[in-house]
């Protein structure tokens, strides 16, 4: 336990929490991102500032950490391929991490493997946008480097080609869905999986960010276990090592069908740091280090609330209405550690706990609009 | 929240754990420790090595700051004093620091607030102890700088003196107790006060370390509304801001006696890290920050074990056992970042939830001696 050298590829919240999990393991943690100001920046031995996507960045990050992996998805992946055939452990793997980097490889395992999910089209470039008119509506995403709503467009009809990505990009058919569900599984290097229970998303109408989480998801048993049986399967099938995020949509006439997975820590999981006696945070560490998965299994039930830069307002974070907001039973605050507030930036968020469902969603509606982020 | 600079005067697990509750609330911490190697060293922003016992050095490390804590008790007050005078927020209070750091003060104390507690002499030496055989048996306890059962010595008969202490001290009666159990409060600058439910504690019976820690305490429930107010008005009367860690006897004749306090977080409160959804480093916090302090109920009964350094080990720990003691669903890990363990160092705790009392002890007692930390 006291030499694992852990390189965590990317200093952002999401690394922040596996640094705060990660103390209870005494882990030794270096940390390599391309902002100086890396909420990850005080919290580790090392951390060096440098690009994620450069080759000779992240091999020579690598090299000195005898387990690495990651916060984000965006990374140079031939580094990697590199290192773990050095004897470095790269958890999740370097042939996991490739075919999620990109939508078109992603949508391919999806139907190589019968994982169902939304019918696409792919697309070299935007010329070829005219020969699948008849495709619409659908959303239309780059295959590789979209991160939070960034890189998708809806197109409606033709009259939308001019708005259309450049470059190679996935054509994805528009789901009529009742609801967004996401499960976070947990895998081990020796095949072992852990569930967390389904959660429920509700996303900001404009800026297409998770706005809502709600734990456990408000749907039939049944759906549940198809749900958890699925994000199984897809954490299985890309022999992941680490947590699996897996976005789901359930439809109106009851399918579900795999949207996006992500192969870290993600916002649909963060009110497990407080609801749950496994966070996800611990349960990556868990999966990595090889040590047993712990349970999943919710306190309470939770809403998750992000904590958005308010429009209209860039520079020193101020938060207006804190003391009302925590002022509730049952609230919890959870900042980034970013100094500067810019529109829609994450800046943290809330976890309203509560006993049943209804008054948790009671407590989160009452408290919603009361914590402004400005500068 | 941004312009917060925390001081912390200790840099062991009990500032470890509260900095890791407090990225939550992106703090900007300085820590003052003697060791070079203390487990908040590589966790803050600045880590100022000097002895917490030494005026100028408190002075000066209190200066850069604005809001400075402790984690331990054994600091030099009258720098503190000086820091509150020049504007520094300080909480806990000196005023109620002085108090506590000295056992002769806090005898009086409570015999002045109508506190019960245990009937007691006070000496300036060896030598008034002749004067006081009538009073055995009893606890000899230095007045001053006492830890962890170090300064404490029982007292049978006058064969006994020869092994007392020779500074000024406490001869506090042998109370003859059924249990021992804790109440840690926390109480806000304006008053506002909240207790975490009673807890039960099991001394291991060789180096008088709390073993074994049951939440919560299996006492009839007048007997735990009694210990909440007397741990209430135990705060309140010392005027603290920040958490107060109140151990009682619980004697076999139904009365409560205030044994000793902790102006900080407490062994007796780990678990709330896993069985509560405001733990006790988050709640020091709320309290010191002058946030509303956060819900103290418990999800599930939990029961904490220390792990201690195994005796006859000295050197760099392995922990044998660790893949095992995991194994069991609602075992949860807490290491304190010590390189180096020696006979009886506090190394880390575990916590262990289950549904009921019957489970969780089941559990503990069948996980207790797995874990062993050697060299």
């Amino acid at each position: 336990m006291n030499n694992i050298k852990l390189g965590i590829l990317g200093g952002g919240q999401l690394g922040r929490m596996l640094i705060q999990a990660g103390l209870d393991f005494n882990l030794t943690v270096s940390v390599l991102d391309p902002d100086e100001n890396a909420p990850c920046r005080n919290l580790c031995e090392k951390f060096v500032q440098g690009n994620l996507l450069d080759f000779d960045t992240v091999y020579n990050f690598g090299k000195g950490c005898n387990l690495v992996t990651i916060e984000i998805e965006h990374v140079n992946v031939d580094a990697l391929f590199k290192l773990q055939a050095e004897g470095v452990k790269v958890y999740p793997k370097p042939e996991s991490l490739k075919i999620i980097q990109d939508k078109g490889l992603q949508k391919e395992f999806y139907r190589e493997n019968a994982i169902p999910t939304a019918d696409f089209r792919l697309l070299q470039d935007q010329t070829e946008l005219a020969a699948h008119a008849e495709f619409l509506p659908a959303f239309h995403k780059l295959r590789k480097g979209g991160y939070d709503g960034n890189g998708v467009r809806r197109l409606t009809s033709a009259a939308d080609f001019p708005k259309a990505f450049e470059a190679p990009s996935v054509l994805e058919k528009l789901v009529d869905f009742e609801k967004e569900i996401s499960v976070i599984c947990a895998r081990s290097a020796n095949g072992e999986v852990k569930a967390f229970p389904v959660v429920e998303l509700v996303f900001h109408p404009e800026h297409n960010l998770v706005d809502y989480l709600l734990a456990p998801a408000q749907i039939a048993y049944k759906l549940q276990r198809m749900a958890i049986e699925i994000a199984t399967h897809v954490t299985t099938a890309l022999d992941m090592v680490g947590l699996l995020a897996v976005e789901m949509f359930l439809t109106r006439d009851g399918q579900i069908l795999v949207n996006e997975v992500a192969p870290r820590p993600h916002n649909s999981g963060h009110h497990t740091m407080k609801a749950n006696a496994t966070s996800q945070f611990e349960q990556h560490l868990r999966a990595i280090l090889g040590l047993p998965l712990g349970d999943t299994e919710f306190h309470c039930p939770a809403i998750m609330l992000n904590l958005l830069g308010e429009a209209g307002y860039s520079g020193e974070a101020k938060y207006e209405g804190l003391d009302e907001t925590l002022q509730e039973a049952g609230v919890y605050l959870h900042l980034y550690g970013k100094k500067y507030t810019r529109p829609h930036r994450k800046m943290g968020h809330l976890t309203v706990l509560a006993p049943t469902v209804e008054e948790v969603k009671a407590k989160a509606e009452q408290i919603k609009n009361r914590l402004k982020i400005i500068a």
